[in-house]
């Protein structure tokens, strides 16, 4: 099995640190025989925090995915909470997973109900609005998804990757307790890239609640190790009628060639 | 008061008819004070029935809405149910209006239990989710969002232009007395271009129900004429909070570079 | 078009100075070619905060609103949080608005959740029942409605006319802050004239939060008058089918000579 | 214990038969040592099948209540789906019950989902309303109030009297039936004096189904001299906290007065 | 009528002051003509706080319940808020009545938005869950169970008996109040003991709020008692169609000979 | 990896055709290095369709579950829609998996409503409650779970073993079919045998629509293989807070000798 896990940015040397423990605290978890590969995106506009600029950068997302499903991997990885999920998955043929839909799934096999602690207000927003089009609302507590202040910047993801018990668990730490006096008995960490740097750090339950945080990229990214192995040992992927079936691909190109992405 | 109404698709003169139609439906209903222009988009997938396709187009829709108040007008119209209301929302100062949502929100001020009458199956999806997103599924139907069949091409639309009674109304009509059955008080049309054309006929009722067959588009294009002169007299146009927060611009541009769109 | 906005009570010539506040705030935010005209009630309970009295006030706001369509005024306004929304919009055949349901639906268009800051315990029962009804409960916060302490009088009334900042606004914004901590990005106003009041003292944002605090009243009036400017030229008021169609006049006079009403 | 039970009419002498029998059959499945009143307003709109006539009549109704517990009853029942449970339990210090909310507490013990069938498309809508503000939409089917067709008149209903079967029977039996396709396995009658008739002629099952046919009148009867029975022995009446506490007599008679209702 | 009160535990002497105090504080609230009966279990896991061990005792308490209809009582209370309500009403064919569903149900009459303060943390979990079952989110408040702590235990309870307010009544007043600031009117308190024991001791209403603390046994054993008695004298008892029709009692006796219970 | 499948009932020699034929199934979906081993119930109701009787049956389960989990299993399945999910999650450490939720959760990545079409009317209600216990009323269609009729028997199911064209499909078509119309795009299989035979059988889509029919049981055991896989490499299992914390060994065991099941 070929999985492509598709960053949301263009390559980025400066945090070539990161990109490394990732790779190490992420590919373990996978089955031998799975193979991974993480790809950038050619352009991007790099996490600028707005819905319309993460509207343009999910087109990007799309377009690696359908070149993902092209070169032959089985099964795509949406390598973000800012992700074009819906829109992804009726265009391909394999199984499409993402950080938030597949992770938030696993958190209703572990607990009551979720929140996901996230790294800035406008991504509260959009993890959100997915929160409740996945119709998960009454799994989860009021004002389901929180931020860390200040929000992250590179120099708080950097700092993490060494030790993100200076500076990042502490402000994780503030919200997750709020969330479970509300209610919360799972906390999703709603970064790609904080949860598996927690997990490496042995931060895996908020101390003394029996509140696990969880590493969603890497329980998201097995969630879809299993769909795709499904896919190929079933032949079950997904539904082909209204929502998820695929436009035919020469009125799809019509639309991609207006924006000159074919 | 300018009024920018910003056309899904690019020009087509083939639909000449149409376009002559609707102004004349349309105009009249406006203040006269009141200065309405149609745009077409420079660029379009032109009606691909897919959330992809729908998702590319509406980054050519939001840039339309950049460069109409950019271009001084005062309030921007949104002239398709397939609509990146929220993302052209966050992004500009001037209020934004979409068939969809400001012919719901009259809708609630009309009756008890609205629902669609569109024309494919793919936007029945396109609109249940933004029906669901505007948090109104208890004023709707089950199935809020029905589509007649065999869905419309253009050649319905063109026919619809001269007698709309041939061949669309019946198929409206059947759809609309099921969804009377199941509850309905209020019928909205849900495609930018019918409800004018059903308007212009005469035919603003399910007859013999008392319920109405609403205009989905000009009833739009009033709230917003409403919301933009409360902006110009009161000043209220949105929250900056969140959701609707604009991100820097240069950030955006940022983003916008890398589609190229700047 | 000729608009008459009905006071909740008798005429007060104590609050005159509210009276000519109000019509100067009010007026200039409508067309120039749209006629207003303010109605008190012949009778009234006056502003008692109970359920029961209120069902009995808006028994003399209905009547009031008949004897003002009779009177021939195209638009109905119910100047009032307490209001008989249903019942008159059943019985009139021009549309009626509320301040209620109108600012409530512009405030949709506004923000993702809004919250109302009212001045009573009693009125915050009556306007969440409104908003429950409304089914907008997911577009607005946890107690969605909330009151300032002490509660309002017509000594704070009046005081809020000539200068809201030295004791209105403090109690609203204490209120509002913690709504917008529960998530609140648009704050109502409550009460039909306080709304007007604070606007014309230049309050129209929560400081530093980006959260419009909205003028009610005006803009649910612009709503109306959007709303009688469609009837009007479109000829779509209502649904006649189920909750909104009139009874016969002649069994709905029998139930008003029951109350002596003609 | 003494209970009133309050007729949403003026007395009609037409109806003497019906009357008597709603007598033989509510007041033996009461205690022997319950003393059971009916009166009758003294004015009336006497069913007039609109949400504005309700409310007029609503008013009487109230205003009997509040002589009834003058007048020293323990619990006051107010006989009509068409009631103003609230507002009456707010001024009243005793218990205050309903055919409509205590027949559908009655049957949420009963079974899963309910539904009511009731005499007219009007009434469909209060008792829906009212259904939604209880908050019991999860436990009723799709449209969960649904009306017999011919709808009521004086004539079905004296025809009840004596034979239900002939031709009340039938009509509910084959809205009860749809109900049941959709999932009802309760059936509620939908008006204070069908229910009673029915069970008195047998009629206590959709022949077949297991569901059962509950005479809400009595059911809801029984229930308030339950409620009447706790205040009277532990001292529980209601909430005295925001809706249901009662306002001051001396401003409430304000508002009575302005109605001439004292 | 004969009604059946099964704890669900064994007997144990211990606590007897607390058996004679609940039969003083319970019988008298019965009508004079109905007999009421304390079972204890034969066997018992007797408290222990899990869901399974729960699981487990509603085992033993469906089979005393069983026992009780085979004895001749006409109706059965469930003494305990862990219930097996469901399971028990779909085998027994007289009334069943549990303290939880019976006082949620009379508080739906009394206010608007209750909460259930309970004894311990794991008792939150089942009570929420009943409630969210009933389909009662909406008439409660948020987290609308929440446990006094520390948690109660049985020298907690043993002194309630004497004396409530020395330790058990600030715990409970504690959390009262915080429910009340979230919107509560009505507190039921979610242990079948000691709401008879706060009624006993006065302590009827949260002190200056108006909010009645509800003695949840005793007036759930009074909804039971109107059950017991509309059954017998209505004949109406439950829906047998789908989820409470008893299935073959030889098939039953096969699932039970399985766990030795026959 | 050792996962458990523990079967609902004892074994049963005439049903070999079918184990044989599930176990051919079933394995190969796994991962070479996954085994897989089938356990009967010692003792069991054996498929009596009450909910007392699967309340019974469930005892027996967790029992097993219990063992299972002390045989050194690293995951749990159990596998029968009619489960003890919750239970068995709260006192096992192991990830534990059920046909329903798992099934459910992977629907959700399939689709936007999913059906989920059983085999008898008792089982319907079951799974409808699990379903609007998970939380996912949102996701599914109106009577979101259905049954064939004739319902299921032992033949049936045997017939099916070989040839479920004959008889099955049948049945389960024209309810699909229903539930296409309500709008499911996602139908399980609500049995954990027949969703392996019609797989086997070529039957994986309603014939004509698009949309999957889902062999349930092996999606399910694919998700176990998964969340066991992270449990085993990442140590994330579940919340140790409120609902899913262990009581302590020795009160459960109090709980569980007083069943004699130690």
């Amino acid at each position: 099995m070929k999985l492509c896990w598709i960053h949301p940015t263009t390559a980025n040397d400066a945090l070539a640190p990161l990109w490394q423990k990732l790779d190490a605290a992420v590919r373990p978890a996978l089955h031998p025989s799975t193979e991974l590969e993480f790809r950038f995106l050619p352009k991007s506009g790099n996490f600028v925090r707005s819905a319309y600029a993460e509207h343009i950068n999910s087109v990007h997302i799309v377009e690696a995915a359908l070149k993902a499903e092209a070169d032959g991997f089985d099964g795509i990885f949406l390598g973000c909470w800012n992700d074009p999920l819906w829109e992804a998955r009726e265009v391909l043929s394999v199984p499409v997973g993402s950080v938030s839909e597949q992770s938030m799934l696993a958190a209703l096999a572990m607990g009551k109900r979720l929140a996901v602690v996230t790294v800035s207000q406008k991504t509260t927003v959009a993890i959100e609005n997915d929160l409740l089009a996945y119709g998960l609302r009454d799994r989860a507590i009021v004002r389901p998804v929180r931020t860390i202040l200040p929000e992250s910047d590179a120099e708080l993801l950097l700092g993490a990757v060494s030790d993100p018990y200076a500076a990042f668990i502490p402000r994780v730490e503030e919200v997750a307790k709020a969330c479970i006096a509300d209610g919360a008995d799972v906390i999703l960490i709603g970064c790609a890239y904080y949860g598996p740097l927690l997990r490496m750090a042995g931060y895996t339950e908020v101390p003394g609640t029996g509140v696990p945080v969880v590493d969603s990229s890497t329980v998201a990214l097995k969630y879809l190790e299993a769909m795709t192995d499904i896919a190929m040992k079933l032949g079950t992927v997904k539904s082909t009628r209204l929502q998820l079936r695929a436009p035919p691909r020469e009125a799809l190109d019509q639309a991609r060639r207006s924006l000159s992405l074919i």
